[in-house]
């Protein structure tokens, strides 16, 4: 056995809170360092939402610590999509035949309850209110924004748990000539809130994903806890329907009555929301290597930051919880083995699922009320009760499966050649 | 004559809008990105100030373009520096024989003059709002953070004018194997403020840069043209006498009233001063190259981050300016030739300021009471006096003369060696 030295781990979001729990339960010592404050006693600190839906790679690696229980409490079961047309009829298709769901869960609170779980081990140790100014041969220098002063530290291995603008990439793509790549959609989100009703009652069905697909744009909602939905609209910066074309308040109540007439009325305050909320932008990272030698490793949205159409960033990150937990186990602990081979083990993996979240974009906004669409889909939900063996849906694979994100991608393309034939 | 390609400039601070009057004068089109609002129509948004002490590089800079007259108007000449003992006694070291004086100046004032001067030309665009989050390949990525956009521009030749944060740099950094350094310093610093006196009277000499040296750390302050001073402690942040230490009321008043007792009875408000504003940190950055092919460029900080302890941080950005358009003009504008020999020919220059500037620190906080230091000082003033050709006081190589940073550095080397010998 490896003397198993103390990680660093930088970012106490969603992937390093919970990856900090596997470590410590392996008996690592974990120092956490965070820049944003402590969630538990200043919620205003935090970054920006985007709905999470939690599915099986998500509640695996939750299993695995003894969390899913917990989390379970929090999360809300969407069995499938409602699809909105213009009119405000609802299409209900569900996620599997079996009745699975994915889940609606807030940012905030799920993150709350890791660092929770995570205080709870001796071994951790958070350190919030650090900013990371500079990583460099053997030291981090942080500047703690509380207490206004520059804090130096000498870590041994550390983790980047720091989302998509990740420091500890750019300290490994200095290190070494990196294959880094960032692509910027031509689409801008925007989040907008659904009030609840009348006597704390949901005013849309809370076990859907709500979509209204309108092929080059649309708007999703997912439903919270307190009775609310949170919606996001999808829409292109520039062009004919584009952020650019609703700057008055009147462009923008003509624009949702026109394309989302049932959720216009649901949403009193409308414009004032759609001024006073931020537009933000979404992007692809993409990079090799995720570490370098036995000193750094990126992992979740440092290493593969996606975009959010299938509902599989932080499933992702958690899975490289597990796998990584598993490279562990495999090699002893001896990280000099474990950081290469996650590595290249996992990168076809975050190649695979950046380029099905690309692709769900297209499926969501505008496959989803395409006949052609429809009748694959249903040609492959036959196929698949006959011989689940041999047949799965792509959304099943990815959403629901243990095919690895490579593999899911791989087979997905094979069956739909095949199926396209047949019909 | 080769054709001149429109030049990008990121960063509309001090630097980059001092060169695109050099660079409109050459005859380039010039497109200015600045992630801040522009300061001529919202002075909010402005970053931390230091005060700018103008010296003889930013002036023939300034000079070159026209400018030397206006600028002239908003600056205020320190003729040396006043010492205050802890009794609030005063004496004054003037900073050369001849009377030159070197010239207190607001950041914002400044660098709103020159973004005037700079728009006065037709051929300068500037993109205020603009927030750069990827340089690729021929493709820059920023958002728009008033309209909430992303915006991609394809530029031709970049030039990083953006400070001891570069991007540009980082891009540099991940194009080529740079060698990167960033030190921080044990000392942070915060700013407070002297009120003006009754009938809007200066309350301290307005002709003078004040210090209050206390060895392992100090105080000074500088004149503005509204009769206020602007006074930055330079504090380090651990230790017996540190901001670790200050960190109440009665401690903050305890402090001043030993150390500085005269500035402790002009400021009124001191301590809710000193907990309102921020302690911040000073970092140096050394990075080579400073440029790459004949695509990406850096000057100025983005180059050569240094402490301000010899008020030259502006100046050496403003002598970038001049060097570089004197290459412009050996080259013929043939940016593939100026690229490299800039960076190769101005870099020694870089690391010696810096060098300078760091041990400028000691001098003014320690050595400047120091009596050996103040006995070598005479004796250069001396043979200065009797050979102005032969010797020449450090100071006023670096200050106040045309001698490169670098000869300074080495010249003063040795002329400290002759005269220890002497004395």
């Amino acid at each position: 056995m490896m003397k198993k030295p103390s990680v660093t781990l930088l970012g106490a979001g969603l992937v390093g809170s919970l990856f900090a729990v596997f470590l410590a339960k392996r008996g690592f010592e974990v120092h956490i360092f965070e820049k944003r404050s402590d969630p538990r006693t200043s919620a205003k600190d935090q970054g920006r939402s985007i709905n999470l839906a939690l599915s099986h790679r998500g509640w695996k690696a939750l299993r695995a610590v003894g969390l899913e229980e917990e989390v379970r409490k929090l999360a809300i079961p969407m069995k499938g999509r409602m699809i909105h047309d213009h009119e405000g009829a609802q299409t209900f298709q569900a996620y599997s035949k079996e009745g699975k769901s994915i889940y609606s869960i807030s940012r905030l609170a799920l993150n709350t309850l890791l660092i929770e779980a995570a205080d709870a081990h001796d071994a951790i140790h958070f350190h919030f209110n650090h900013n990371c100014l500079a990583i460099q041969e053997d030291e981090i220098t942080f500047f703690h924004t509380k207490k206004q002063k520059i804090i130096r530290v000498k870590p041994q291995l550390v983790i980047g748990t720091d989302g998509a603008n990740s420091v500890v990439r750019k300290r490994i793509n200095q290190l070494v000539k990196a294959d880094f790549e960032e692509t910027f959609l031509e689409h801008g989100y925007k989040e907008l809130s659904i009030p609840a009703g009348e006597n704390n009652t949901f005013l849309l069905d809370p076990h859907a994903l709500h979509i209204w697909p309108r092929k080059q744009f649309m708007l999703i909602a997912l439903p919270n806890p307190d009775k609310t939905f949170t919606c996001t609209l999808f829409l292109a910066y520039e062009g004919e329907r584009s952020f650019d074309q609703l700057t008055s308040v009147e462009a923008v109540n003509a624009f949702f009555a026109q394309e989302f007439s049932d959720v216009h009325t649901l949403i009193p305050d409308l414009s004032k929301q759609f001024f006073e909320n931020p537009t933000s932008f979404l992007s692809t990272v993409k990079t090799y290597p995720w570490h370098y030698e036995d000193k750094f490793l990126i992992m979740g949205d440092a290493a593969h930051a996606i975009v959010p159409f299938y509902g599989q960033g932080m499933n992702a990150g958690f899975e490289d919880c597990s796998v990584l937990a598993e490279l562990l186990e495999e090699y002893r602990n001896d990280w000099s083995k474990v950081l290469p081979a996650f590595s290249k083990h996992r990168k076809k993996d975050g190649d695979a699922i950046a380029t099905l979240a690309l692709n769900n974009f297209v499926e969501m906004r505008d496959s989803v009320i395409d006949e052609h669409f429809l009748a694959k889909k249903q040609k492959i939900a036959e196929l698949y009760e006959q011989d689940p063996n041999k047949w799965m849906p792509l959304y099943e694979m990815v959403t629901f499966s243990d095919y690895s994100y490579s593999e899911a991608l791989q087979k997905g393309k094979e069956q739909e050649q095949k199926i396209v034939a047949m019909l």
